[in-house]
């Protein structure tokens, strides 16, 4: 299993108006996450979940949950993700997880919340921490968390890193959130391969 | 310099409707792939051109070419690339590139004149090319060549094969055309990166 988490610092937490995106507190990076996070060619990963956890007004916090071994009538562009998430953001949030279609859940839970919660090990994605090709093998099972264009707030970022097994980098340069998750499952892919071809 | 070009093999050749890009011959395809070529996080690629080989109805073929170290006022999400993909199929395409926008440009050019005018070696895509990571050090000054999610059509693949000075592979699995570019970044970023730190 890989997961991932993604913070939208500013993203909205209520429906928002499909033509504008970026415009929804850059809606458009997250969809762009969740698409990188669970298409290949013609297929979804299935062994993949993603977690936006949403702290921009009016409502927040909210996180959505998409879960790619039930996911349904998903296409990889961004205004088909961002309708899905939109119709999330219309049913009412509470503790426990509600699904607004196959595969996607929402709740009012914030960053700690979801962190708890999870049974992988946590995987803070920054720039400054270890090689990911040096570790590549030990990742299986793990949560990788990132943040939107502007990063992780420090609070955000101190609870992450109080919960983090490992601090990872993917590139010696800084790229956006949707390519980090590439980079890590690209990683991930090789290892995997190794394994199921040696004898 | 790096260099991609992208065959959108049903992609639309005239003005499109913004709000159905999957539509318009899966030109959100082209758009990600763009994207994932010129931005980085907070930044655009200045070595990078792109190229967009769009054979779809009703006035193919057409070529944009987008070069980072002249793109202004260009966003990474979806709909601004389209925008500006559409502004430049609605410019009157003639042989010689014509400028739609800051660094983007168009041309009535078929997939082998834009490979026969190119400096780059040519590096063909494919799931059963050899492993980028085995040489990745010698892929500088490349034309990287990608299907969109149709592939190539054998004729074009033909020209292709023709011409290419390597057949590469850049994961164990089949990717989208625009994760594909991720990797390709990542894997020579990381043999740049490594002559810049070695003494």
């Amino acid at each position: 299993m890989r997961a991932f988490l993604v913070v939208g610092n500013r993203t909205t937490t209520a429906p928002f108006n499909l033509n504008d995106l970026p415009g929804a507190g850059r809606m458009d990076v997250l969809c762009r996450c969740v698409a990188q996070a669970l298409f290949i060619s013609h297929g979804i990963r299935k062994d993949v979940e993603v977690y936006l956890v949403l702290l921009g007004e009016p409502d927040p916090p909210k996180t959505i949950l998409i879960r790619g071994s039930e996911v349904r009538y998903m296409a990889p562009d961004e205004r088909n993700i961002a309708g899905i998430i939109r119709k999330a953001l219309g049913v009412k949030a509470g503790k426990e997880w509600r699904k607004s279609s196959p595969g996607v859940y929402v709740a009012r839970r914030c960053l700690t919340e979801v962190l708890d919660s999870t049974s992988c090990k946590i995987v803070y994605l920054r720039e400054d921490g270890e090689d990911i090709r040096c570790i590549a093998p030990d990742l299986e099972n793990c949560l990788f968390v990132l943040g939107d264009h502007l990063g992780l707030a420090e609070n955000d970022e101190n609870e992450v890193l109080k919960r983090a097994w490992r601090v990872v980098r993917v590139a010696p340069i800084s790229l956006q959130a949707d390519q980090c998750i590439v980079v890590v499952h690209s990683e991930l892919d090789r290892v995997r391969f190794d394994r199921v071809s040696r004898p």
